[in-house]
């Protein structure tokens, strides 16, 4: 066979002709791992994060390294994914660490706090800021490596059967919230509820709760909630974003191949961007539809938002005195937020802004 | 050598521990690249990304796919890596894609036009709406295949010697702004200069231009425009996000093995988000050096902001006519941009707002 065939035959012409350097063999290493998953299929963005990342994997891998992706419940409980990932019984999950804060409240941190960062913020404190550093000395202790995996952006405030119109109408409010959010509600009065998703819906229609908060638009209209209770909150506070993580086995990651690590390492990344990209995409369109629907967008009330916001930093000042990595991370976390705020609300706010105003006039 | 020991020695332990399939040999081909950067040196974040993304391509071979990286001007100018990509004199480049709206406006599209995406829609649009897949058709024809790098976020206004009162001010006014922003300043009676970064300094120094825009504090900062032009305007409404690209001759990347393309997607997706990160986190204390250096932070009058508004629209109504590509993309672009600032401006804007308030009072 003459050289040119070969080359051709091998689709490898481009890469050989662009260099001089002989083709050299290199191991790649035949692995299956399987991931857990927190989130049922039908969250098709959030659990559709790890089929994306695990797909980038094997692309990565030339098809070496693959990894089965498990919804919740299918091998283990949507809550047992740390014991289980600290315990090698699945190498990797991925999930929303603050359903994890009944361990320890610093799993919300990288994740989602009353009045906390969004999206940008979160991003660049974990990228460029101490955020994932400190999350990783956190994580150390359960023998555990976390990497960043999407970003919702700003969640909605959730559905209420009745106008909330003063701080009054949050006493004894019964609402579907979990974690954090739920703790700052008790603080003002209101009576959180622990639901799972599927039952949300009988619980609003019969009025055995006031309210449920679930994700946004586009997640929220599957669950039909517009048709039992059409007052639709915002904002989300307890949610400026919610980061998913991938968390894996220390043991194993530390075992990969560097080139594998890489590999974990970058289609987190990609992850990371389809999960905002997606979510801002298909959120517009689904908020028209409640619309139609029926749905009564409002704002919470000032004084409700003010009453919240002092509750979270009262819990804020609590745990710093109680928990040291807490403390060191919600400093961290808390003075980039404020310093970013005044930087955000110049050039970020004003155009956005502005664009929001023109954009009704045309 | 016992298994045990030759496990170790590899380094492999954990990966063949975890799999009961036998490790495979799988090529990895020897590769290398050179990418021109449209950017100098000193924008340590712009031309900083393609550095990061040429190690995380190195990292994800294993070393075998090394590209080198070269600052605007080292062996091609800044405005001539389209051409040279297109040609294969390099076989990959990182650039604004607005530099070359001069051949064709629908260049900018993908980057920035005036009043425009900002950078959550941006990558919305990308990643999950037409934008990626229409941007590619265009490119198509300059034999090229590219890749979005990162956003810059909303940028500033820039630098003015003088208050800016009102729409008159801007009569006759000298100001060093490139591409579309330029055009558009222009159709309300100011004067754009092209000046590179390096002359600005002395010509607003002496007087020679009444004004300059350059990117944010960060960038702003190193060239000292503070000293000579203390009114720093915001938003810079040309620029509601910059993407940067990775663009790659089509051959060559038509010749890549499969796992090497997926380096390069998972490579850029990395840097895409290293950029907005970065600059997310250097600006904000970036800003607070300027004030203190006695920047006099001004908006825009919203009289200006509308002229320019109405001159873009105006801009973009004519090129609709005479150029079928942009009229393609712009119609997609401005569809999704009105449906996103609906949904924009509920849970994001309010939770936004609401921070920055607060973060007044505390």
């Amino acid at each position: 066979m003459e050289r040119r065939t070969f080359i051709t035959r091998t689709g490898l012409a481009g890469a050989i002709a662009a260099t001089s350097a002989p083709a050299i063999v290199h191991a790649q290493t035949a692995l299956r791992w399987r991931l857990a998953s927190s989130f049922p299929k039908s969250l098709d963005t959030i659990f559709g994060a790890a089929e994306v990342f695990a797909k980038k994997v094997g692309e990565l891998s030339g098809g070496k390294f693959l990894i089965s992706v498990h919804a919740a419940g299918e091998i283990m409980p949507a809550f047992g994914v740390v014991d289980a990932v600290q315990n090698a019984t699945v190498e990797i999950a991925h999930t929303a660490p603050y359903y994890f804060f009944g361990k320890d409240e610093t799993f919300a941190l990288g994740c989602a706090i009353p009045f906390g960062l969004n999206s940008r913020q979160m991003t660049a404190w974990m990228v460029e800021g101490n955020g994932l550093k400190l999350m990783r000395e956190f994580y150390h202790q359960y023998n555990i490596v976390n990497f960043p995996g999407g970003n919702t952006g700003a969640q909605m405030g959730g559905w209420f059967r009745k106008e909330i119109k003063s701080l009054a109408d949050m006493k004894g409010l019964k609402m579907r919230i979990g974690g954090f959010g739920g703790r700052v509600l008790e603080r003002i009065g209101a009576v959180p509820q622990n639901i799972p998703g599927g039952d949300i819906y009988p619980a609003l229609e019969k009025g055995t709760i006031d309210a449920a908060e679930w994700v946004g638009p586009y997640d929220d209209e599957k669950l039909g909630f517009v048709k039992v209770a059409k007052y639709y909150y915002y904002p989300g506070w307890w949610e400026g974003t919610g980061q998913g993580h991938n968390i894996m086995n220390l043991d194993k990651w530390n075992a990969l191949p560097r080139h594998y690590q890489a590999a974990i390492e970058m289609a987190s990344r990609d992850t990371f961007t389809w999960v905002t990209g997606k979510y801002d995409y298909v959120n517009p369109p689904a908020l028209k539809r409640l619309l139609v629907a029926g749905a009564i967008l409002k704002p919470f009330p000032q004084e409700v938002l003010e009453a919240c916001y002092n509750a979270a930093n009262e819990i804020y000042a609590d745990l710093n005195k109680t928990n040291p990595h807490f403390n060191k991370m919600y400093t961290s976390l808390s003075a980039f937020r404020n310093e970013s705020l005044a930087w955000m609300q110049v050039a970020e706010l004003s155009y956005d802004s502005f664009m929001m105003r023109m954009r009704t006039r045309t």
